[in-house]
């Protein structure tokens, strides 16, 4: 056989070729001697804000063979996690996908697309989502104005009216799981006030999303984005998103292109086969891979079903914050209401050092717990309660290290 | 046990709960009945211009447990990926990390950071990554101007000083493996020209790099990045990026933040511990299992060592150009010197449809070999050897199975 006998001859040359380089090696820069220690990743309980823990399903699912970008199957594998994102989000907008970045790039989607020089936006900043979409829109040439809340609590839907009215925004940004400070944010009736003021609404669910109930079409929303790393227990990588119609009709009266091809709507809508009549096109090479534990996530979430979700999270929550008061431990979010369920913030007590506690159970139980973040740091520890681990077993798990943690600083109620 | 009794008591509300909320469920948006399905991914040879095949240790690497994006163990992934970033693109420089996203994000993370209005890029276009960087770089509201070759061909030295001195950009832009047409830019004495002219040495190599002998230090680069998808035979979703000091000097002289706050360089480099005066901070949740096949991918480069790559490579195109003429193929490249060895294009014959082709390999043998893009949609098939593929044993499968799909259709020399 003409090509077997190739094989071997071209093989011998190839070897030799080899063998004679690894004795001509001249390279100004050597190979590292780091990279040649294996790949060694303990086993952790991830109880901060995120990433949480992983299940073996996702994680293999992350390992299968990796295929062409616009093969037949993995074209499937997008349409399969525009439907999960449907779902998580209650949505039935035909703009749904998920970005080929992490969270952050969601909340950037948002800004290069939805502002440009002339437009307004409004941001509700009470913690480091805050800032950030506000440091994100300004870099898109619009008018920034923010509404601001208390550290630690959130807006009411008044407030939130009379800064709509004062600013006359196109678009009003929300958080609803400020994940710095532990805080959620009621989402009733926001939609509707924005609408009525010609201002579209837009929603960040980084921290939140399948651990507080949420739909939504029901309230309104026009964009909402989350990360994969959280209650959807998939590592991060990925960013579901979704855009209403009024959303889209915004982005189509833009009089520039976006700021970034990359995240640009126009051409990831037609990546993700979602404008009506556009057929699906290259964009990107897609993070195959990530997305088929994207997937992966989604369906898990669409078995045990959503509202179990939440009910899950609502309830694992509550233990954690039962088992923090019998500690003794207070709250950095006084009104029990306004607590997000999926990121706790607790006080760190007089006289103890917060990284003492996390060094502990990282140290003793490979159990993480965070400290503060922006306006939160150096005051509270996190603890997250998303995904795989908002299972009573691990909340205790979680407590009794923190609780020796505590015994071991000198800590006592 | 306190905690143990608790957790026996809350199970047991918890069940009731779940199996109450099941008969209770009455969401607007039902589960998609396609998540149900199992994911089936199949084992295919990826001979196209990438993604390329991944190794079953780089795909058990991207199946490790997930953990936190700046705990110890990922601070120290995150080095080595920095080291070994480093030696791929044979460079020294400090400012040296891995991106987010895939490799069109390397491409906006040239633009978004070393252009802003005021700024002028030269692009060397010479197929699609030309009219992709030409879009990029104008979404920054720069000055962006053109030198092009015809398709098929690269461009001299000669032409590109002539229109740097035209232009006298801040920037020029070449891509090293034009992947669209199948198209080698030699990278000689370009970077002491455009110092000499004031003006920057970006360079894509997404395509090339690891394929193609390359020393970005020795070449005078001042910018440079890759995708993880080709030769480093990693999946999609993480992209090498590296600047010399002038090009962070550069940066730093911006009159106005980049239009991005995730592809950033001032934070990007905090996160990768880049700044000699800065610690590392948070930036973003990076993609944790990415980095850890990224790391993997590396190691494999450093292991074989990068002229053994190269030269591996070399002889592999070799052995296909070899085969192509011996199917009685015309390149679309007709100077052999130009040939891109990762990517290269063949001339679909008249009278053959060149879908039939590939539709062939793909249902009878799982292998992909792709048609044109941009310039050369239509008129090439284009057959990528990178990464695991550049073995004379895979080679020879893509080739046997080219050669009967041509005859399937008909076609004889």
């Amino acid at each position: 056989m003409l090509v077997g006998n190739l094989s071997r001859t071209i093989n011998l040359s190839f070897k030799l070729g080899l063998r004679q380089l690894r004795r001509m090696s001249s390279l100004p820069v050597p190979p590292p001697p780091s990279l040649a220690e294996g790949l060694k990743i303990p086993q952790k309980i991830l109880a901060g804000p995120g990433p949480s823990n992983v299940s073996e399903r996702v994680l293999q699912a992350h390992a299968l063979p990796t295929i062409g970008h616009l093969h037949p199957e993995f074209c499937k594998v997008m349409d399969d996690i525009k439907a999960g994102t449907q779902y998580i989000f209650q949505t039935k907008n035909a703009m749904t996908l998920a970005l080929s970045a992490t969270g952050h790039a969601g909340m950037e989607c948002v800004m290069t697309n939805m502002l440009e020089p002339g437009r307004t936006i409004l941001i509700a900043n009470n913690g480091i989502w805050g800032v950030r979409s506000k440091d994100m829109a300004e870099r898109q040439g619009a008018t920034v104005k923010e509404v601001t809340a208390e550290t630690g609590s959130n807006f009411t839907l008044a407030e939130l009216e009379a800064a709509v009215k004062e600013y006359k925004p196109d678009i009003l940004f929300v958080t609803h799981g400020e994940s710095s400070t532990g805080v959620v944010q009621p989402l009733e009736g926001i939609g509707a006030m924005c609408h009525a003021n010609n201002c579209l609404f837009a929603v960040d669910t980084v921290a939140s999303l399948g651990g507080v109930p949420l739909k939504a079409d029901e309230l309104d929303i026009d964009v909402i984005y989350t990360g994969s790393q959280k209650v959807l227990g998939v590592p991060p990588g990925t960013a579901p998103i979704s855009f209403s119609q009024r959303a889209v009709d915004s982005f189509k009266s833009r009089t520039r292109k976006p700021t970034s091809f990359y995240l640009d709507l126009d051409w990831l809508g037609e990546y993700w086969n979602c404008w009506p009549d556009k057929g699906r096109i290259y964009h990107h090479t897609g993070p195959v891979n990530a997305m088929y534990a994207l997937r992966e996530g989604l369906a898990i979430v669409a078995e045990e079903g959503l509202e179990n979700c939440w009910r899950r999270h609502r309830l694992c929550a509550d233990r954690l914050h039962e088992g923090i008061q019998e500690l003794g431990l207070e709250f950095f979010v006084a009104d029990p209401d306004k607590r997000l369920p999926t990121v706790s913030t607790i006080m760190v007590p007089e006289g103890v050092k917060w990284n003492e506690v996390t060094a502990y159970c990282m140290k003793n139980d490979l159990v993480e717990i965070a400290g503060g973040l922006g306006p939160s740091a150096g005051k509270v520890w996190r603890i997250g309660v998303m995904g795989n681990n908002a299972s009573i077993k691990v909340v205790n798990q979680v407590l009794d290290s923190f609780g020796r943690a505590l015994a071991s600083v000198g800590w006592k109620k």
